[in-house]
């Protein structure tokens, strides 16, 4: 009986460059605009003994693709008093022949961060300004990391002005986003760091507005990557009514548990006002439409992403 | 970083016993029947290229645990064709204290049929008449073997009548059992076969009733265990009208796609008169009043079986 393979992280790492992981995404999310991967909605199990702590399972796939994935991704929030990072989580990649496993990827959580930054980073390039004065990051963690990274990149750009509530790990930030080669400058509130910036990305867990409408110059793009729950909340609900540009990963899953949501159940927007970000990224459907646009992406991510990045470790491990 | 370990079957199967399973799986429709276990409704993807197949994503916790799991498993019908049980899969291990997997159990579907089998000895005990003639078995799969085992082992009987449409898997049939040690007999009709069985395990595929209400003689018992979408069905809706007791594994599921359903929706009894399985294993409710009354068991299938069989295994490996 055959063993079933099991790549362990360094592998996967090994596995994978930037931009093959980019054009998955990117071809992920043009599929899912376009209707063709098949993702029922995710599975949540909500736990709360011995910690509190949530695990997501997404899964799905690309229609007619010899494979399926199913992600389970676990989010627990007390894990930094262990030491250990809230994420963790595995992926599976199954025949789509028979169904049964072919391998697993014991990614630790790292595709879901990585797959989230490559597609927060395409969200970025495709509404930003023609000229991106510096990528204003609002949050700390990781994905303020990731996003900072991944969009930078992208876009040519080397400054970054961060703002976070807790001093000490702002100044890690700098330490660290300094050492991998970015200009980082702190802005001590968010209004701040709104007039310096006119490509912002949120990455917080804030349960209420931080980004205020009356902060934001004309023609700035805003990523919208923390909210994942109707209970949280990044942008100013106003925003949505005054933005020229709204486009979301999934429209259904935006509405209910996005910050387009907030703005929907508040009655100052149409959802009919969003466009796909798949058909944006894909030319179908227009993003930035003029220079002194406010233009806002918001993303909750996708079981297409997913399947795209276990996919990519699956057809490199088997040589395809 | 640490490997996750990963358990292959001959491994899985080595360090469980029956009777350790059978207490188990006991244990856990118990505490599904209580409400102490944690399991959202399951996730389901269909999948039609390039083979026909359904992959079921089943999760949960044992409340207060610490651990939960999550089970994958896919059910491709032509699998047979490529020398393949249609059945495959795996369950996973997490910690409920950070989340992240602690092992995989790379059982191939194969704790599924045996949780499964498990149950269906449980619930025909449970609901069996004093004296069991023979063990009717409708149907010549997988289950059907494991059915027959299980419960025969359980009750002490070694007859066992089995009817199946295709007669070179009935002749297979007969003879695999009979290599276990048990008699076999053929029955060409089902009638025959419930004339002259009070013990009946349902483990088909049907899409029509296949035991009927006037050919089912007082006293019998009979456990459901094939229909699994509202578009299966095994059992007479009337049987249910004429039934003295009902037992359920799940009452939201047995209504929404298990035999119970049929019943309900064509206004023959009301939801009310089923009762759980697990409370009637824990003695809290009555299963068999009567030595005439014609008992039914209708099972669906939960997590908190996969839950068990999962954690039983990963205590039995880390030497819990």
């Amino acid at each position: 009986m055959n063993r079933l393979p099991i790549i362990p992280l360094d592998e996967i790492k090994a596995c994978l460059r930037d931009d093959d992981i980019l054009s998955a995404v990117k071809e992920a999310l043009i599929s899912h605009g376009r209707g063709d991967v098949n993702s029922p909605p995710p599975g949540i199990l909500q736990l709360d003994h011995p910690a509190v702590g949530e695990c997501h399972i997404k899964y799905g796939n690309q229609k007619g693709a010899d494979t399926f994935v199913v992600k389970v991704a676990s989010g627990f929030r007390d894990n930094g008093k262990l030491g250990l990072s809230p994420n963790s989580g595995l992926m599976l990649v199954l025949s789509a022949q028979t169904g049964a496993p072919v391998c697993v990827l014991d990614d630790k959580g790292w595709l879901t961060d990585i797959r989230t930054a490559a597609a927060g980073a395409l969200a970025a390039q495709v509404g930003a300004p023609d000229k991106v004065t510096a990528v204003g990051i609002i949050g700390t963690g990781e994905q303020a990391r990731l996003q900072a990274h991944w969009t930078c990149r992208l876009l040519g750009v080397k400054s970054v002005v961060v703002y976070g509530r807790n001093p000490e790990q702002v100044a890690q930030y700098v330490d660290d986003m300094t050492t991998q080669g970015y200009d980082v400058s702190i802005a001590s509130e968010i209004k701040h760091l709104l007039g310096q910036c006119n490509l912002i990305i949120t990455t917080t867990p804030s349960s209420k507005a931080l980004v205020l409408k009356d902060d934001v110059q004309p023609g700035t793009h805003i990523v919208a990557m923390g909210t994942d729950n109707p209970g949280k909340q990044e942008l100013d609900p106003a925003l949505f009514a005054q933005a020229r540009g709204i486009m979301v990963d999934d429209l259904a899953q935006c509405v209910h548990h996005g910050d387009l949501g907030h703005a929907v159940r508040e009655g100052l927007i149409s959802q009919d006002r969003a466009v796909s970000l798949g058909l944006v990224l894909a030319g179908e459907k227009p993003g930035r439409l003029n220079a002194d646009d406010i233009t806002i992406a918001d993303l909750t991510g996708i079981a297409a992403q997913d399947i795209a990045v276990a996919s990519l470790v699956w057809e490199q491990r088997r040589g395809g």
